[in-house]
């Protein structure tokens, strides 16, 4: 069984299945699996809105299913799709498009959090 | 600033830079992401084991750094690094091997558990 995990959510990494560019991370109730697979359209649970989104029903930026793939342990997934447009909002073609400022990492106080709070 | 979430932590999905594999997806720290920076090898915070995890330290099967990538709102990581050897435990190159069977996905109870939790 998939490990759903942080709320009943397992991570799930959208890769373009033409150019294998990582596109985005999105997370995914087993509903959102559910819908996905039927819909052969990427859909997923919005953490912040709280409402089961299918990328690109607005934009028609719509991530087309190739493939969904599991990793050996289940708790995390790999979508292969294929984009109709730009998947970020941005306009760029992932959300990946920066390389990380090391002034984003952060100080030590996010580093001990963890280890005071559950998990 | 990068997004910690979920005890402190951000998803950091491993690419092999030279052919696109996505080949797992682990957790990081701020402190992590540093070592990793430092190190130029891929180190996790190992959340079964609660300690800092450089991959392929016993196995030798390191991913070495190449580049580090932040998402758009800054809530996940692309490691884009040169593996040595195969990353999965069970010995395939990616941990992502398997197509998703149906019969994992879970039922409705796995489904409803995030509207009555908090996040």
């Amino acid at each position: 069984m998939l490990q759903y995990k942080d709320g009943g959510l397992i991570p799930a990494v959208v890769q373009d299945a033409d150019n294998g560019q990582v596109l985005m991370v999105g997370y995914m109730d087993a509903e959102a699996v559910r819908r996905t697979l039927e819909k052969r359209l990427v859909t997923f649970w919005s953490r912040s809105r709280r409402e089961y989104w299918t990328k690109g029903e607005t934009s028609g930026h719509v991530l087309e299913l190739v493939e969904v793939r599991a990793d050996c342990d289940g708790d995390a997934l790999l979508v292969r799709a294929r984009p109709h447009g730009p998947t970020c909002h941005t306009g760029e073609q992932s959300c990946f498009f920066e390389p990380l400022d090391p002034a984003r990492i952060g100080d030590a106080a996010a580093r001990s959090e963890h280890r005071q709070g559950g998990e």
